[in-house]
């Protein structure tokens, strides 16, 4: 068949099988995965889609971030790839198809491809990045931030997990601190897959999400320092308790939060205290906060009103308060050509599809500042995510890569 | 010399040397102790202290809970000892006296009594009871409790510290697990020698704190049960952050605290949150709170406006809040006739002393259940504590362990 006839269709119960043998590495006690990145696990499920690739005619290459890219050879080879995929890390509590669908789904693409011994102009690139959830590492989106310029190398190597553990230390010990360089050779264009992370498509009854954009969010870190008492004698008023002051700007986190709801979110779901004992006040706690708003500026304007909760919590606590690190995603605009591929091949599938803007973070919003990017969405049960309960229908996985398989083909004709 | 002539006094020097050889095992980044129950500074500072013992011709017994008891028998053996110790754990990040000076001047008056070929009618034992901070094994005071069959043995054995190791498999790994019974032998009396953990006698320039009860401490884990969802895409309205719950909590309980300042005290000073990442609302909390008070009475009414702030803080966050595990301490009056020895030796020392209540928690409480008990407190710089910072000078340790020689003298030969 060439590549001028209508496209095939993915193997759809090929495509389950993978994404169930994947949820059995790292599963977690609830039914979900547990595969924080650069752990066990992720190496173990890392190097079973290494041998996946390379069964599949792929020749696969190791950057030093760790992102595994595996490459199809284009009819013009020399050509910019396109690029698929997204992540095969999980949360502490993640679910079996966040991140995974669109990996296993961009190898589905290419068994297909081959099963039909089609070649494509340009050559097709599938990617794992590394530490997309930034649940061991933060901050999210960690490799593909390098990738497109958004970190330096060399401050991302060093980021630490809560034992201290720093991302290269992590590559090391699994086997993946590649020899490529990070970036520098921008794809033709990235398509990622990916389950909604909401409830909106399967209330809509619409099988394909288009997205179109990306909630603006703005995150930091807020070091809180006071100083180690006794916590019984220490009178109130001599107190230095940074677990009250942290506390406090949690509170009004979650205030700022329900002011822009509905649309606007604002979260602090992580607290790291120090030393963290009954008897004694602790002198040092971290605090992440983000907020996420469809608007930008609506976003600024809420990150401006955590900021300003900020010196009352000193106050309130007589502690400091201070921002230690600061990062945003959700500006660059998808591309437009790109996000067209996508609605014309949920159209050509008869599948009813639906403009959305994206609240979750992605590696595509990093991509975007390179590439010309376009994300597809598919439904899941509740939009539950996040969560070990996360789940989905085989034939919902199956439309996501079929349309991921149409806008990759038309691209890497062009 | 004959036991009817006036005592001895204690070698300051060597107690001292002795306090800081102890400052050396387990050293702090800021010149304290980090000295966690039955950790390896721990175990090595058990093992000297029990060279020290032997060296000083006392008979070493461990018991079940790994407390140590060192023996000096009396001219009537058979009648039960008079106890005299505190601990040689820390907090995380404490100081060089905390529970040290009891154990150490301990020493020194044993040491004292053999320089000069004393002996006593009753036997005089030293003891180190385990993990009293209770800052790796909550709650604190934990092997004194059983002693004094306020907590059961085999509960005890099966609390946890936060990576899940239990005081049994800790009192195995540091070989302190010992086959003594625990508890079920009385003493005549109990007196512990303590750095009083407050600024009082030093702004009052007394040289001895007799004390004369305690705070009243009710104490508390609280459960917090949200669910884990995505930090992004999950509307505020829908979210269940255990973190938000504990927070609100935290906050109420310090408003408690400055209610009923100067002499309450609230805290929350411990929150550990699972999964505790970024990306995910946390479904699990446990926040450490405690009230005390000199008043019982009061006490009860701070811990009731507490509970009382359970339910809103469940209902603004949408999570459920539940006490755990409770604990308290602080009831139980001290021994009239041994305050008063305590006071008599002050006096015939020609000592300024000052009587007070306790504020932190000691393990004497829990023997005030099973015996006559006294405290002594020694002033220390400006009250700091529970801090690499704590500090005092030789010549006021000496005079505790001066004021303990001659009480336990007094009550030996009674």
């Amino acid at each position: 068949m060439s590549p001028s006839g209508e496209p095939p269709r993915i193997d759809g119960e090929r495509l389950w099988r993978s994404l169930m043998a994947s949820a059995r590495i790292g599963a977690g006690p609830a039914g979900g995965l547990r595969r924080l990145a650069l752990g066990d696990a992720d190496r173990r499920m890392r190097e079973t889609f290494v041998d996946w690739c390379e069964a599949a005619g792929l020749a696969v290459r190791v950057d030093r971030m760790g992102n595994v890219f595996a490459r199809r050879p284009g009819r013009e080879d020399d050509l910019p790839p396109v690029l698929m995929g997204s992540h095969l890390d999980t949360q502490a509590a993640g679910g079996r198809f966040d991140g995974v669908l669109g990996v296993l789904g961009g190898l589905e693409v290419v068994r297909t491809l081959n099963d039909h011994g089609l070649a494509t102009r340009r050559p097709i690139e599938l990617v794992d990045w590394t530490n997309e959830e930034g649940a061991r590492f933060p901050p999210p989106m960690l490799a593909s931030g390098v990738f497109a310029g958004v970190h330096d190398l060399d401050w991302a190597l060093a980021r630490t997990d809560d034992d201290g553990i720093t991302v290269a230390e992590a590559l090391e010990r699994t086997g993946f601190a590649g020899a490529a360089p990070v970036g520098g050779r921008p794809p033709d264009a990235y398509f990622e897959l990916h389950i909604e992370q909401g409830p909106e498509l399967e209330a809509a009854g619409a099988a394909i999400g288009v997205v179109t954009g990306a909630y603006a969010t703005r995150a930091m870190h807020v070091d809180v320092r006071g100083e180690t008492a006794h916590a019984g004698p220490t009178p109130m008023a001599e107190r230095r308790n940074a677990l009250i002051g942290a506390a406090r700007l949690a509170v009004a986190v979650d205030e700022v939060g329900r002011r822009y709801a509905p649309e606007g979110k604002a979260t602090a779901a992580r607290l790291v205290l120090w030393p963290n004992k009954a008897g004694i006040l602790p002198s040092y706690a971290q605090l992440t906060v983000d907020v996420r708003h469809p608007d930008a500026a609506t976003a600024d304007a809420m990150m401006a009103e955590v900021a300003a909760a900020m010196p009352r919590a000193a106050e309130a606590a007589n502690v400091a308060l201070e921002a230690a690190e600061r990062w945003r995603f959700g500006e660059v605009p998808f591309d437009a050509e790109c996000i067209e591929l996508v609605r014309r091949a949920a159209d050509d599938l008869g599948l009813e599809r639906r403009d959305m803007a994206s609240q979750a973070g992605h590696d595509a919003y990093h991509l975007a500042r390179v590439a010309p990017t376009a994300m597809i969405f598919v439904p899941h049960r509740g939009g539950i995510t996040h969560n070990e309960a996360e789940d989905m229908r085989p034939e919902e996985a199956a439309r996501g890569a079929d349309v991921l398989l149409r806008a990759v083909l038309a691209r890497a004709e062009r």
